[in-house]
């Protein structure tokens, strides 16, 4: 079912104002059987006043049982089947630093290695070199020259890398060059349709001149390109829901999603109530608001319940804030579980709270996961997120005459 | 949407242990309004306690409103979507009494039939022969000699019979040579391409020598064969889910379905106690265990709704058991509700439990249809059981950065 090819159809603009905030891995479970979740035990006075006014549902990121990582997890909340939209790992690494793929650019993630006197990989991740002995390379390797082509090299962690070959009739189905193997030359990049191999002699006339450039570096004298890919094609929230939509995401992975379904990202906001800020500056510009809290993630990943449960009540604290601006449709949700008690990012459908002037409150007084499943809006799939929003903000005709 | 390709691409081992208990028809329907139904009557204290630490839901054999039959009411449970997987008349028959059919194989059902002077059919069922008086036929008929073909035939119940030929380069697609009326000759084997017509050419001569071997026979003097199918194409659950999984089934049905997926079939219990026996036996050697209990369903089809709760109370008996083992996951469910009111397999969702340290309880207290209704796990399709299995055995990575 193509969910835009509705949107697209029922669309209707208005005055109205839509807010979805993401408190990443905002799901989670107990510690202990009979216990409570983060959400459950944080104490949330806002979240609460909102869940009675409000509609709640446990939204499903993918499908029952499977865990999303950061992408197809945000793809969903935006409205786009996370199984039909697929960020290649080249693309997703040039997202997730910030850089701003255009329709065409090819992007791979690198690795630097450590080459033996043959030429073979003795270490497929160059001793594991620290980011501040590895991030001067990338710079060095920015001298590639290839005619015709535009490349960027941005540095990421450790002996990682991401590499953007920027050409005419580019494509990215090229297979990686790393043998996954030591003992093994790296391998040519291989394209499997004409723009691809287009793209892998560029790869491989990269890999060429990089490794000069690298040669005589005690740990990292080689290099493997993975996940080639190009920028997925995914039609802009301006089109499919007729939605001017800003972003105010502090890390450069959130910004990054949001570009890709053509958000505006808006301002520098480095807190919360920074966000909160820049939301209010920009109030007029915009129809739709997504604001990205990326610490209830990073907290349920570190296994840290207490503080989980502290960035939670920090987030329900701005809320008023935010209250205060009237927003027409007012969304709390994550893009994913991430309990401390697996560490992890996980399958648990995710609290969504959903507040508007017809949302049908469902009777619930708290925001949390028990009550999340006995929600008004029921178990849901993610990507079904959009089209209550929109239809919230009276912003859908009717299907059918 | 194709979950095995999420399986296949995000399935990790590790050391846990999955158990899925399969009540056939264990779902049901009070007798009269506002009374309870069979689960929801039957003392069962042991699985009331799993509920206080699992998490409960409603499964959906195949859509709301479609009762399954016990193939595709199986499929779903295994994670197969049973409207993509279908298992022809043909080779359900031939499973269904633990013949093991191999790929290649057409298999189809045959009933005896009354024959007149003239050839037509006077009787489609040959009087509802007597299964002691049909059987010796079936032992008969394998007295049939085809060049190059391997034939089998098998006696089923009363007019019921099933042949399987073997030989290279045959398939299904044939037409029943049942016209559906009496006062019509049996119809010729008619293949629709080009190894279905070599499959009915060897039907049509096995139609013809068997009506040889039937000549005289007062009441079984012809026969039609119809559902002409080959094995579904199934992938194992090695492959989908990187499981080695057994089967503890009693009836041959049920042994049969779970040989079409991959599942090694397990001793030779007869008891339900016995059964646990085979999976205490077999407890180090495999990952998922499936273990089906038939009286459920069979009493509910007898009507005899108090039968019905008694081996409810008999399967709850045996739980601890169980538990003794240590799953890291444990499922109780049933492939489809057989309410004792309709005496027949009904579409109602299934209550279905899982239970596992990452669950998310959903604060339930008893195990029945009225609370899986409002359970954590919502109401899903049954093929999600299975990504929920794995997920909370941690055996699914997460899908996509």
């Amino acid at each position: 079912m193509d969910i835009h090819a509705l949107t697209r159809e029922l669309q209707v603009k208005n005055d109205s104002k839509i807010v979805m905030l993401v408190a990443d891995g905002l799901g989670g479970l107990p510690m202990q059987p009979g216990g409570k979740t983060e959400l459950e035990t944080a104490k949330k006075p806002n979240l609460d006043a909102l869940a009675k006014i409000g509609v709640q549902g446990a939204s499903l990121p993918v499908c029952p049982g499977i865990a999303p990582g950061s992408g197809p997890g945000h793809l969903g909340l935006f409205g786009y089947d996370p199984i039909q939209y697929v960020i290649g790992r080249g693309a997703l690494e040039a997202t997730g630093i910030g850089f701003a793929m255009q329709p065409g650019d090819v992007a791979a993630r690198g690795n630097y290695c450590t080459l033996d006197a043959n030429g073979l990989i003795s270490d497929r991740r160059a001793g594991r070199i620290a980011s501040d002995e590895s991030a001067p390379l990338a710079i060095k390797l920015r001298e590639v020259k290839i005619p015709g082509v535009e490349v960027f090299v941005e540095p990421v962690k450790e002996h990682r890398f991401v590499v953007v070959f920027r050409a005419p009739g580019l494509a990215g189905n090229v297979k990686d060059t790393d043998p996954q193997a030591v003992g093994k030359a790296p391998l040519q990049a291989l394209g499997l349709d004409a723009p691809s191999e287009k793209a892998a002699a560029i790869a491989n006339e990269f890999i060429k001149q990089a490794t000069k450039i690298l040669a005589g570096h005690p740990k990292a004298n080689g290099l493997t390109l993975r996940g080639f890919s190009g920028r997925p094609a995914l039609p802009s929230y301006e089109e499919v829901y007729g939605l001017r939509a800003g972003a105010i995401a502090v890390y450069p992975m959130y910004k990054g999603l949001a570009q890709l379904v053509g958000m505006k990202i808006l301002g520098k906001a480095q807190t919360l109530n920074e966000q909160v800020d820049v939301m209010t500056q920009y109030w007029k510009d915009f129809d739709f608001f997504f604001l990205h809290y990326k610490y209830t993630d990073s907290t349920g990943e570190d296994g840290n319940f207490n503080e989980k449960v502290k960035k939670i009540e920090e987030f329900d604290a701005v809320l008023p804030r935010i209250q205060a601006l009237n927003p027409t449709v007012l969304i709390v949700t994550g893009d994913h579980s991430t309990p401390s008690y697996l560490k992890a990012h996980s399958w648990h459908p995710v609290p969504t709270l959903l507040v508007s002037d017809c949302c049908r409150p469902d009777g619930h007084t708290t925001y949390g996961e028990n009550t999340a499943i006995r929600g008004g809006l029921g178990q849901f799939e993610a990507k079904f997120l959009m089209t209550l929003a929109l239809a919230n903000a009276g912003r859908l005709q009717k299907y059918g005459a």
